[in-house]
C-alpha cells in the first residue's frame, strides 16, 4: 500500500479580496490571517504533518511559480500548467503522473487558500477519507454547515458504508448547486448536509477510469502528457496537448455524475474551515484591522497594508482596504460584490490595478 | 484721503478637513478647488485687483511665515505673530502699525480660506464698506444667506445708513451666534439677516479707540509694539508684549459690544462666499472627486492626494481622502465630525498626523 499524496491546486484570482489579491499575488500567496505564514504556507504546514514533503503536489500557472517555489522551499513536485483550464486538468495532470510512477495510490486534493484550524481533526477525516477511497470510491470531505450559507454548495450524505478505519464514512446521495436562502436553511435543519469544500480523495486509477468513461478527450490528453512527463519531451508534449483539455470542474467531471451511479462518498469534517471568500469572510475569521485605526463612532474592517494610518467616522461595519497603489471602501455586507471592481478596471484599460 | 488697506490673518487648522489639512499645511496654504492656486493665493488675487500689493498684509504665525512668502512673492508686509491668540490681537497688530504710518487709514480684513467667485461684486461690497467705515462706523460686509445654515453667525440689518457711496450699508441691529435649524429658517425667512462672514471694514484710530475703551490692555499692548515696529527693537518688543496681550475673537472684543451702542454697520454682500468648513460644503462648491474612481453603486467625494486609484462599492455621499500617509472615511452628513480625527490623533502621541 502506497502512501498517501496530497495534491493543492494553487489558483484563483481571489477577486473579491482586491486590492489585497492581485492576479501576479492572488489571495494564496497572501497572509490574510496574519499568521506570518501565506494561506498556501498553511496548507504546507497543516499536509506536511502527516503526508511526507516529497509526497506534496503543487499544481499552479506559470506567472506564479516561481513565488510558489520561494514560499515552499521543501517542496519537490512542482506542476506547472501552461495555461488554467479549471480544477480537473490541474487534478487530472498530477493524479496522471502519479498512477504513471505509483498505480493505484491514492490523491488527495485540496485548494491552496482555505483556512483550518484544527490539523487533528483534519488529519483523522483525511485518513478516513483515504480508506474510503483506497475501497475504489470516490470520497470528498465535507465541511459541517456554520449556517445556512448561500455561498457554497452542499453535499448530501445517505447510508453508512461501514467501511474499516473510516466510521464517518457515508454514501453521497447528491452533489447541490449553492442554494437560495430557504432551500440553505432546509439543509441546516436535515442535518445530512455538508459544504463541498472541493476537498476531494480518490485512488489515482480511479479517477483517470471514471474520466476515460466520462471525458474520454481529456482523458486521453492527461494520459499523453502523463507519459512523457518524466522523459525529454514534456514540454514539448505539454505545448501540444494541454490546449486541446476541455476546461471544466472537477465537480462537474467526475463528482456529480460520479455520484448518481453510487460511486461517490463523504466523510463530514468536524473542524472549523473557511475559504476568506470575501472581507466578511476575513473579518469573521478574526482577520484583525491595522494598528492605530482611528474610529469615531465606528466599526468594521481597515487595513493599510502600507503601514499609514486611517479614520473612519460615523461608518458601521465598513470595509477600508488600502494598499500602495489602490484603495477599497465598502461594507461587510456588500463583500461580495467587490469582485466587481478589478472587472470594471479590466474594462477601463486599468490591468496593472487587477 | 489714503488708499485702502486689506489685512490678510491667516490663521485657523481647519481641522474638518484633515488629512488635506494639517498643522504644517493649513487650509489656507492648500489648492482645494483644483485651480491651481492655494485659498491665500485666491485671496490675494482677489484683493490686488482693486488694492495695491504693497497695502495688502498677511498676519501668520512662525511656522506658516516661510511658505506664505513662498506662495505669495509679491508680499511685501508680512506680520509674523509669536504665537496665535486670535483675531483680535492678529487684526489688532496690523491696524496698530498701519495708525502708525497713515493715522486714519481704512483697514479691510478678510480670512485667508474663503472661496468668493464674483470679484466684481465683491469689490463693489468691499468699497461701499469702505465708504461706510470712513463716516466712523466699524463695517462689516454680510453674506446673503442660501440656506438655513446652522454653521455660521448671522448679523441683522437695520435701517438703512445714507452715507455717500454705499447705497446697501445699514445698521447693525445685532450679531447673533450659531442657531438652530428652526431659528436659522425664521433669520432666511426674514430677509434682514446676514452670514457674519467676519470681514471687517474700519478706520485703524476708530478700531484702536473702541479697544482703548473695550480691552485697555489690549490696546496698551498694541500701541507698544507698533511704536517699535518700524525700529530696532522690534523683536524684543513683540517677545516681551505679545505673551500678554489677551486672546480674543474680533467679534466679541469689538463687533458684538459696539454694535449695542450702535457703531456697527453693515454692507450686504451680493456675491457666492464659501468657507469651505467641511467636506460637505468642498463637495457642494464642485471641489471633484479624483479621475478614475471606481463607483460601484456609490457616489460622494473622493480624492486621492497621492495619485492612486480609489474605488467604492455600494456607498452614498461618502467621503474618502486619502493622503500619502493617512485616510479619511466617512460621510458627507458627517463632515461635521472629521474635527475629531486630528483631537484623537492628538491624545494619542500621534501629533505628526495632525
Amino acid at each position: 500500500m502506497t502512501e498517501l499524496h496530497a495534491v493543492i491546486p494553487a489558483g484563483g484570482a481571489g477577486t473579491r479580496l482586491w486590492p489585497l489579491s492581485r492576479s501576479s499575488h492572488p489571495k494564496f500567496l497572501l497572509d490574510l490571517t496574519g499568521s506570518g505564514r501565506s494561506l498556501l504556507q498553511e496548507t504546507w504546514d497543516r499536509l506536511s504533518t502527516f503526508v511526507p514533503p516529497e509526497h506534496i503536489h503543487v499544481v499552479t500557472g506559470p506567472a506564479h511559480a516561481a513565488l510558489v517555489q520561494e514560499q515552499l522551499p521543501g517542496l519537490t513536485s512542482l506542476f506547472v500548467e501552461p495555461a488554467p483550464r479549471d480544477s480537473m486538468p490541474a487534478i487530472g495532470l498530477a493524479a496522471a503522473v502519479i498512477e504513471e510512477r505509483s498505480p493505484g495510490a491514492v490523491i488527495a486534493s485540496f485548494a491552496a487558500d482555505h483556512v483550518i484550524a484544527d490539523v487533528a481533526a483534519f488529519e483523522d477525516a483525511v485518513r478516513q477519507a483515504e480508506a474510503v477511497a483506497r475501497s475504489g470510491l470516490v470520497t470528498t470531505i465535507g465541511i459541517a454547515p456554520r449556517s445556512p450559507s448561500t455561498a457554497f454548495g452542499y453535499v448530501e450524505a445517505g447510508d453508512a458504508l461501514g467501511v474499516d478505519g473510516a466510521p464517518d464514512g457515508r454514501a453521497v446521495v447528491r452533489f447541490v448547486e449553492k442554494p437560495d436562502a430557504q432551500t440553505a436553511q432546509s439543509y441546516l435543519d436535515a442535518g445530512t448536509f455538508s459544504w463541498n469544500a472541493g476537498m476531494f480523495v480518490t485512488r489515482t486509477d480511479v479517477l483517470l477510469d471514471h474520466l476515460a468513461r466520462l471525458q474520454p478527450g481529456l482523458h486521453a490528453g492527461l494520459r499523453t502528457i502523463a507519459a512523457a512527463w518524466d522523459g525529454p519531451d514534456r514540454s514539448a508534449v505539454l505545448a501540444d496537448a494541454w490546449p486541446t483539455l476541455t476546461k471544466i470542474a472537477i465537480d462537474h467531471a467526475v463528482a456529480e455524475p460520479v455520484s448518481l451511479e453510487g460511486g461517490i462518498a463523504v466523510v463530514p469534517g468536524g473542524f472549523d474551515w473557511d475559504d476568506i471568500g470575501d472581507f466578511a469572510a476575513l473579518q469573521e475569521l478574526g482577520g484583525a484591522s491595522s494598528d492605530g485605526v482611528v474610529w469615531v463612532d465606528a466599526d468594521g474592517l481597515a487595513r493599510a497594508e502600507d503601514g499609514t494610518t486611517i479614520a473612519v467616522v460615523g461608518l458601521r461595519d465598513v470595509v477600508v482596504v488600502r494598499t500602495s497603489d489602490a484603495l477599497l471602501v465598502t461594507t461587510l455586507d456588500l463583500a461580495q460584490r467587490v469582485k466587481e471592481v478589478p472587472a470594471l478596471l479590466k474594462e477601463t484599460g486599468r490591468d496593472h490595478l487587477v
